[in-house]
């Protein structure tokens, strides 16, 4: 299954790539990513859920209970900015990768999101003294490795304990789409997305470490597959930059009038804040610190602008980030049999113009 | 810049497959497609317009004027379900095709739109007696062929004078979103998606053809690039289903219980209702009659239904339309080079399981 980037990308992947989407990096103009514009991954088809005969169940706890829409409406509400991104960004910029979704950078977002916290409805059903994690069920299905299953997920539970773990039923400030998971999603800021489990039908205490598919096979850091490699769970430090000046179609190369102009772009970290972002305008030799501004959330991006005078002629610009726990993006990310966590410099050519 | 089908996709067409989006099929089952899941081609980057500071001029009119959002949305206001389909939908399935967004299937969509009606603000503004055609000129910006231009089309006065021709600020109830053309659109039913141009900035009548890059060069159906073509207008007959089952990820192929079942989809024209849809089993050697339910809007797609005990084994599945001029699906479409209206009967594997 192991695509080489000269062979191209197969219809196959191209066929994920129709139905899914990323962010078109001119977005991050924006705060906060309008609906249609965030990333969305789906890993097997968009259930149409109604929610007047939906309920989520949770099974399992010492006082089972389930609950409809309107109860968990009832429940205190918070609201915060979080930035997802998905664990195979950048997956098509490996020399090799395998059959999965090819994204290229663009597979982030920031929204905004407004649910229940979690923990204190874990409490209200009464926590078994043996749990060690807490597993989460969506309403989707299809087919890996010839199972049929539901998309399945866990946490640990002092992750599922934390006080900003939401079960969210709105998305900036309006229903939540069905592609995004509706009537009611997880969302667990810091970490990547396959983490903020869609469609929620059920919630479960486990006192034992959950094997499912997508914690057990896909979503692990491995070099080999006889290996049970390293689970992913949080977002690694990143920066993008808003390509600048105009585009060319159908190349999408970047042209730009000679002068004063700002550079601008994001940068993001499920580890703590951003404490610098650098920018280089000559294919990654100097690096000169960028403005960075304070994000407005524990885990939202935050905004970066650079001052650039361009000169006439052709320029590699990139942005790297380093974050609170002194990580820094690597200029090529080391390869893995997922292809996932590829985080490594954004490099963006420009022409520039007299 | 010829591609084969057997070489792959570049990097370069993926990088606008993963900023464009196409409408994940499954979203038929629904009448109206929820914002975020209608397809969308951005020819250049987004602009983020505010609109506060926005508004629309009517150039070169007897009596010209600048209307702002407020103003708009003063006037008179229609709702209509239109069907919007790219006109380089299945560009990909094409044994050749064209450097550009590299469409399967999924290049459609079916929103809700509201607007004020164009045709009584253009006799408002007064139309010059020698006018042959209406200009509509974009905010988006970017280069082709080497020249900075902004997205624009024409329409001939008696299309622009249409009643059911909408200036548009909202689609399914809410504010246009900004990748929809906030904060304003054309909409043009029947017409394939690059006539309802985005960001529209200025409308301005013209005494000559309009020989713009969008309208003389782009979007012409021509064998070699040294025709003039035919302009592109009117979406051709099309219909799609939703593939049944449950998929497998990453293959995304689709397996099927034996047993009765209920096939769907949709169907549209742009020149005219849908007659008829009619589905083979068997890999298009024989035709049945779908169920096909009214549409609710001349220009909105009709549902299509169809029951089908599945037997064990593999099968091919398709579907085609006939539209009321007489017009039906081909089994494959007439190459061209761009890569346009390749509207070839939809065909869907399936493996039914006993």
């Amino acid at each position: 299954m192991e695509r080489r980037r000269d062979d191209g990308i197969g219809l196959d992947e191209l066929a994920l790539a129709a139905r899914n989407h990323g962010m078109p990096l001119e977005a991050m103009r924006a705060d906060i990513t309008p609906a249609g514009m965030h990333y969305l991954l789906m890993h097997y088809d968009v259930p149409f859920v109604d929610p007047s005969s939906w309920a989520l169940s949770l099974g399992g706890f010492q006082r089972p209970m389930d609950l409809t829409l309107d109860e968990l409406r009832a429940r205190p509400a918070e609201t915060a900015p979080v930035t997802l991104e998905c664990a195979g960004n950048g997956r098509a910029m490996f020399e090799t990768r395998p059959l999965s979704q090819p994204w290229l950078l663009e597979a982030v977002g920031t929204a905004e999101w407004t649910g229940t916290p979690l923990a204190p409805l874990l409490e209200e059903a009464g926590i078994p003294d043996d749990t060690i994690e807490i597993v989460f069920t969506g309403l989707d299905r299809g087919l890996e490795g010839g199972e049929e299953s539901s998309y399945e997920r866990s946490l640990p539970i002092a992750e599922a304990l934390r006080d900003d773990v939401l079960l969210v039923y709105e998305m900036n400030g309006q229903p939540l789409l069905p592609q995004h998971g509706a009537p009611l999603r997880l969302v667990v800021p810091g970490w990547y997305g396959m983490t903020h489990v869609k469609w929620l039908g059920r919630i479960a205490p486990t006192s034992e470490r959950f094997e499912g598919y997508q914690q057990a096979v896909a979503y692990r850091l491995r070099s080999h597959e006889d290996e049970p490699g390293r689970p992913l769970e949080r977002m690694r430090v990143r920066s993008l930059m808003v390509p600048p000046g105009l585009p060319t179609f159908p190349e999408r190369e970047r042209v730009l009038s000679a002068g004063p102009t700002t550079l601008e772009g994001r940068a993001w970290s499920g580890s703590g804040a951003i404490e610098r972002v650098q920018v280089s305008v000559d294919g990654c030799a100097a690096w000169t610190d960028a403005e960075l501004e304070p994000s407005p959330a524990p885990y939202a991006w935050h905004r970066w602008t650079f001052d650039w005078t361009a000169p006439p002629g052709e320029h590699d610009l990139a942005c790297r980030a380093t974050d609170a726990a002194g990580a820094t993006q690597p200029l090529d990310a080391e390869p893995n049999l997922g292809g996932y966590a590829n985080n490594a410099v954004h490099r963006v050519h420009v022409t520039v113009t007299s």
